[in-house]
């Protein structure tokens, strides 16, 4: 049975660390799984190497960067890949380009395209372990490519797809997804499954363990993936898997906290046809990511319109305003909220769960600036110095630290 | 026209370094050469990661330390790249396997085996500077291999070669070949021409400017190569070229001082026919480098055997004596001893050169422990602590700081 393991930066971040990795490997090994391994640089590579980029170049964009980036991976897999070979685990390492991971030309954040998993059965034939560079592919220009932050966690899940591996483990410092940021919450409870539509929901606001785009592309080929932890690997972890694997639908899994977002408020904007439209997609266009958006009905042909953006967009959404002046009498921006929300599939059957959430809220005076829903999330902004409160009501009010999740 | 440009790891020491470089190719563009660049590793990048493998593992020769390695490489390539394309000069880095140099499967020591050069020539078409990865390759087998030590002058003289430059420029800290080490001899005088042979002699005497099988190879392939300075770019450096562009041949170019070898003396050898060729064809298997050799007349069925390995051979050497224990009375190690070489093209056709360096060291009271010669050069062991001294002296005795050589 073939499992792909996938390690992050923190889970090599130094030659002990790389060692322990080496460990885990083994016993997976010794347990006669074959194995696929996808690892990321060592911590602080990456932005090391960044930094120096930097140095000469503001175009993060170009080809060269990817050439740069990608030496990261190429280090940790070839020393990983060593270390196994000395312990009698034979074992080879693979760029992306040796993974047979073809993406576009899209550099410094290309998608994969396709995989040709030739080589990788071949070293998997002949027993070998393989230690795959993740983050990285090559392009049809016959140049390596890099996949864009969380890269390598994409790598894994995509390299899991191709082989039809019966699971993809990704190794972080944390042991699995909780129904709450743990250091926020401390009754926060370990979820022991979890569907991929609610991880997206996690991870896109900001539950940092998995990358939106890798649970996107595990929904897509069906990849069930475990969450677990390096520094603790005989903690089960936690199964992201399809809806369908899921008995026990519970109304809420999760609370996730959002303090990476910035409140713009336009005001006086005039209420001609289209300049909504106008606004948001200039933005879209400039690649700013446009979260939630609330317009109030106009009054004397004057509208206002509230929407949130993630902070390090808020330079471009600047410069796009300035584009609106004739149209805007006043824009504000305020760095000083959070977004909370509450994610769960039950929500899709059971009423009564968004009212919950604007009551508890209520009940601890905490005001809500904006609402928007899906089928199995809510979120809130609200002010940012009542987050952690908020996360620690909404919390106890779903029960979210016992099993069972009624309310 | 076109010219290869090779930047050693201290001309790419650091980010200011890489500027540096940037800003000499720029002044070569804009004389309208065509330009390919080959860079090593930043300093000390190649030496931490080589740290790194040997605490996973003593197998120096797996490939994955290829793999490691020649991430260095790819890091200051890109960097360079990028900072040449930020300043307005069109560039791209290729690995090793992009610019077409293909090896043998001799990992972590591989010969190239031929290179294609269709990347490089279209880039070179489209007007683009190349910037390759030097000391790397790509085998049959589709993995990255690396040349050894010294393997980015190789990338850059087989590059000249291949793509038939005019020349082939190698750039370190040093502005050129000297008749002698400037640290020893002040005096010494940098020569504006030097043979390939006398090279030859040189660098395998401990001139440390250029790698012997760089020097091999452009005289194989007819590749001019002027050593020169990223520091001192302004200043000529010295061409090393074939016999036949020297007009005026020196009797004497240079003299060498080689103090990394150890003399090893066997007394008391069965004088049995084979002996000395069982002993010395045991070394050869175990790759090691046997230098000068004397062997005394045999009195009373014994006979006596010197000869000289560098000192990081000494340690197998000593194992493989162990195994003649019966044929041999006494064994002893003299690390305190030195070469000094006498080379110059100009020995072919005049007499009085050897006789001039033994008259000249008898002068002194230096005793010659061992003596060989070759058609361009006299080497001598003498004690160590006569080093300087006998540089100097020699040195004095060729007139080697005036540019006419008669003596």
């Amino acid at each position: 049975m073939l499992k792909v393991l996938k390690f992050g930066g923190t889970s090599v971040g130094d030659l002990e660390k790389i060692q322990n990795v080496a460990n885990i490997i083994k016993k997976e090994k010794d347990k006669n799984y074959d194995l696929v391994v996808v690892v990321s640089a060592m911590s602080g590579v990456t932005n090391k190497l960044s930094s120096y980029a930097k140095h000469f170049s503001k175009d993060s964009s170009s080809k060269e960067v990817d050439m740069l980036l990608s030496a990261g991976e190429r280090i940790s897999s070839s020393l990983l890949a060593l270390a196994l070979n000395e312990q009698g685990y034979a074992s080879i390492s693979m760029s992306g380009r040796e993974a047979g991971i073809l993406t576009d030309c899209h550099y410094t954040r290309a998608k994969i395209q396709s995989i040709d998993t030739k080589n990788i059965s071949k070293a998997l034939k002949s027993g070998q372990i393989i230690i795959v560079a993740g983050f990285q592919g090559y392009t049809k220009e016959g140049r390596v490519s890099t996949l864009g932050r969380g890269g390598s966690d994409l790598s894994a899940v995509a390299l899991a797809g191709a082989l039809n591996a019966s699971i993809c483990e990704i190794y972080t410092d944390v042991d699995g997804i909780y129904t709450s940021d743990p250091r926020i919450e401390p009754r926060a409870r370990k979820l022991e499954k979890i569907s991929y539509e609610e991880m997206l929901e996690l991870s896109s606001l900001g539950a940092k363990v998995l990358q939106t785009r890798s649970v996107e592309m595990a929904k897509k080929f069906d990849v069930n993936i475990i969450s677990r932890s390096s520094f603790a690997p005989e903690i089960e972890g936690t199964l992201i898997t399809k809806e369908g694997n899921i008995m026990e639908k519970a109304l809420v899994s999760g609370i996730a906290l959002d303090k990476n977002q910035v409140r713009i408020g336009l005001y006086g904007v005039s209420d001609k046809p289209g300049i909504a439209a106008l606004i948001f997609s200039d933005l879209a266009k400039s690649q700013v990511n446009v979260d939630m958006i609330v317009q109030t009905v106009a009054v004397n042909g004057k509208t206002s319109l509230d929407f949130t953006v993630p902070i390090e967009d808020l330079e471009k959404t600047q410069n796009i305003m300035l584009r609106f002046k004739k149209d805007i009498q006043k824009v504000d921006y305020n760095e000083k909220i959070c977004k909370l929300s509450v994610v769960g599939l039950g929500m899709k059957t059971n009423s009564g769960v968004a009212s919950k959430a604007f009551e508890t809220l209520a009940k601890e005076n905490i005001n809500i600036r904006i609402i928007s829903t899906s089928e199995i999330k809510i979120s809130m902004i609200i002010e940012e110095k009542y987050a952690e409160l908020g996360v620690r009501a909404l919390h106890e009010a779903y029960h979210l630290d016992k099993t069972c999740k009624s309310f």
